[in-house]
């Protein structure tokens, strides 16, 4: 594309000549949530507002309140049949974000240095897109590892606006409430300080202090322009909870906070110790459910209050293993996973994921599940479990399957081996379930399974790498980011070609 | 700027419409070395030819082969008389990198949050310019912490060309070797896997392991393009030295390797175990000289095969002392320094910095020196040391000083202390020494002092915060970079009302 070239660089030329002045002028607000970079810097908002939708494109959910869309975690939004053709039939268009890698490549960029099973999820942690995307009102909302998000026009797959706040990791779902647009900074990362002070006492380490900046950005939704940020000491990497007009906050440095999500005031901090890895609160009820690591328990919070109600824990999980997963909830049960059990056999170091239900109002467990052992994969090795009726369907990348367990009762209904997981693992990302089907975007592929027994009815190739990501569907389309850095949009009826359109 | 932003939005908007048919053909080429981001990315790599220095400006430095310049950490070059004005009279301007804050704001982005003792090294880590820059024929190179290098027309201060090729900070000094610059990449973190691991045993941690991609990326002087790139498992954020066509690199992970500078590969590697945070080697008369942290010992090794010749250490070094530091080398000596012997006095703690004289040839110990103890301040504890004629100048943010040393028998001829060393802590950057007088860049500030007696002569205020950052000075320019992530250019004159130019 040589004439292209030439086209952005003759652009920028022309804008460069301004930087000598500007420079000069210094001439930036003080006030750091103010402050407005160089609108030449390459981290300054862009904003194209001829590419947001219109009136009668605004479609889909009006909220994005949680992590994977919900406290159950299922993100299936169905349009009525009076919705525009376009999200009823299903549209598709794979947009490249900042790092964009190619999606025909298989070779994550460091398998040289690293090997396959160790550069899969440094791409997903550094690069591209961890978690699946939030949609709203026509728009598709997206955080990247390369310190971006992204408002993505859902029908056509052209940029509004992006924006980097901070220059740390975004690796959750935006939230996306009124006019506003929710990120949430932190990285997996311990400076040397925080190393020598695991070292000492695993409990006193804090999981992202003194890297980079930690917190929460609040966005204008219409421009993506920074309107406040609330910063936390330990990393903020989880999505953060939304409910009455406020959000919760998981940190790595063990503290669980309460802020107002019109002004970023705290509320209340409750410290409970240990590090909130990827575990996304959920309020239900008034109550908000949250995991940590290293200090391995899940914990139910009055909302108005911080107070812990009750905690509970899985037996034997290791350090990292419940902080990595939000819990699921509805119907006063709250499903929770985690592996387990770090074992030797045969010179191999393997896991068990143990999958555990508690009553919601009291803490008390319902069922404990064993899933399997299996060899220990990196990174993050739980599945997001998600709840459709009285079925929690929940993944493994220790074993790479996904099963289905009656919520109440415990007992598992079936499993499926993914067939192509891999040699990081599978299974991480929760299933969507939409109209009696699940579908599931794991290694580089998406999956249609029948619910009702686990039977594989269809497979999609998307290319590239799908780390933690839900497949978010709304009406004929299935959205999803990858660690690829792309954002994709796919018909559901490519993936299922059963589907039929509202 | 209303008329200006508008003007922005309009090239960006035209510029989006092309998003879509790239996405859809997939054109990237899969050779990751060669990958070709989309050029809509903000990452990708910016030429603007129009802003490269005229042939007779290509003045100054024709290359850059160490950290700091030289084995002596020297940064100082005259230009002659007949070089053109601008060099020899000094030029002024302040260029704005991708994450730029404002000059004038004494307050760092994270303050409030972490207060500014630990604020100030968290913009130097990872929003700015961590070290000072290169100068090569009329060019000035900088490495940011924002993931960008750059390269600056040395007289206009217009950028000429910016590349990120890795999602990673940047803390060097650009090596500048005929048609090549060669940046290095890697981070001051851990991932958990390395936390737990270093708590298990300190020697098996590496640093920057699985925490995005660290290496040399070896880039196209002319216009930034990535020519090739030498990847590490551990980071390789030290500066390389360059010798004999080879690149010499210290990692996180404990190794020495040696590259081919033309292609990358590897000739060399030298498992020396622990961790070389910021040092970066230093090769005269065909030796190797490199620190390492954790396991703190000083080593000389065989430029041809790699063989450990030699290792020395700093009695009582604390972990990541000797790593932080780079020896300075000449006439035979290796002059090294750590922060060492912890200790609570008076409830606070402290360290004393140590200096040591090492007889380059057989590493027999010729002086040690104790420069004072302190309260223990934030990130890199150590002074640059810098070597002319036959003195050692180095500083210490201990306690805030810069020293002068007789090189052969260790005695201090002079201390002078920083009048405005804020709570982090002054003294990091090497001294410059340019016509009997010695230049300081700390704090906010650059000092002129007589080299002779350590006088304070003149102070200049620059804004913003140096990190560990020496004034790199041509004819009549000093070009620094800094932690609010700006290059600067101010005239010698400036400094010192009584420079007199070429």
């Amino acid at each position: 594309m040589p004439k292209k070239t030439l086209f952005i660089i003759a652009l920028s030329s022309a804008a460069s000549i301004l930087i000598a002045p500007i420079s000069q002028a210094a001439s930036f607000p003080v006030d750091p949530v103010h402050n407005t970079l160089d609108p030449d810097s390459p981290f300054a908002t862009l904003y194209l507002p001829a590419n947001a939708p219109d009136r009668q494109d605004q479609v889909g959910p009006t909220e994005w309140t949680h992590a994977y869309g919900s406290p159950t975690h299922n993100a299936a939004f169905p349009v009525s049949a009076k919705a525009p053709n376009w999200i009823r039939q299903g549209v598709r268009w794979n947009f490249p974000e900042a790092r964009a890698w190619p999606l025909a490549d298989n070779h994550p960029y460091g398998e040289k240095v690293y090997g396959l099973k160790e550069a899969l999820p440094v791409q997903t942690q550094f690069y591209g897109n961890a978690l699946g995307v939030s949609v709203v009102r026509g728009v598709v909302y997206a955080e990247s590892d390369d310190s971006f998000a992204y408002a993505i026009n859902a029908k056509t797959g052209k940029l509004i606006w992006r924006s980097s706040p901070v220059a740390n990791t975004l690796m959750g779902n935006p939230l996306v409430i009124g006019n506003h647009v929710y990120l949430s900074a932190g990285s997996v990362s311990f400076n040397f300080a925080n190393v020598v002070a695991f070292k000492n006492n695993p409990k006193s380490a804090a999981r992202g202090k003194d890297i980079s900046y930690n917190g929460i950005f609040c966005l204008n939704r219409k421009n993506g322009q920074l309107l406040w940020s609330f910063k936390t000491v330990g990393d903020a990497m989880p999505t953060p909870a939304y409910n009455d007009g406020s959000l919760f906050i998981s940190t790595g440095d063990g503290n669980i906070d309460r802020i107002d999500a019109t002004n970023g005031k705290e509320i209340w901090k409750t410290h409970v110790g240990g590090i909130a890895n990827m575990s996304s609160p959920a309020v239900w009820h008034h109550r908000v459910y949250v995991s940590m690591s290293v200090i391995p328990y899940l914990y139910s919070l009055n909302e108005k209050t911080g107070a812990v109600l009750w905690k509970g824990t899985i037996p034997g999980a290791v350090n990292t293993g419940m902080g990595d997963v939000s819990p699921a909830v509805t119907d006063g049960v709250v499903v929770m996973d985690s592996v387990a059990d770090p074992k030797e056999v045969h010179g191999q170091a393997t896991l068990q994921t143990i999958v555990r239900a508690f009553r919601a109002q009291t803490g008390q467990v319902l069922w404990t599940d064993r899933l399997g052992r299996g060899p220990k994969i990196p990174a993050f090795k739980g599945g997001v479990p998600m709840i459709h009726g009285n079925i929690v369907y929940v993944g493994t990348p220790v074993t790479s399957s996904y099963s289905a367990i009656n919520l109440h009762t415990g007992k598992v209904l079936w499993t499926w081996h993914v067939p192509n997981p891999g040699p990081a693992g599978a299974g991480r990302g929760a299933p969507t379930f939409y109209q009696g089907n699940l579908y599931i975007s794991t290694g580089p592929d998406i999956y249609t399974l029948d619910a009702s027994n686990g039977k594989l009815l269809h497979k999609y190739h998307v290319g590239g790498r799908f780390g933690i990501v839900n497949p978010t569907i709304v009406g004929g389309t299935i959205y999803l980011g990858n660690s690829w850095d792309w954002v994709n949009a796919v018909p559901v009826r490519d993936v299922n070609p059963n589907f039929h359109a509202a």
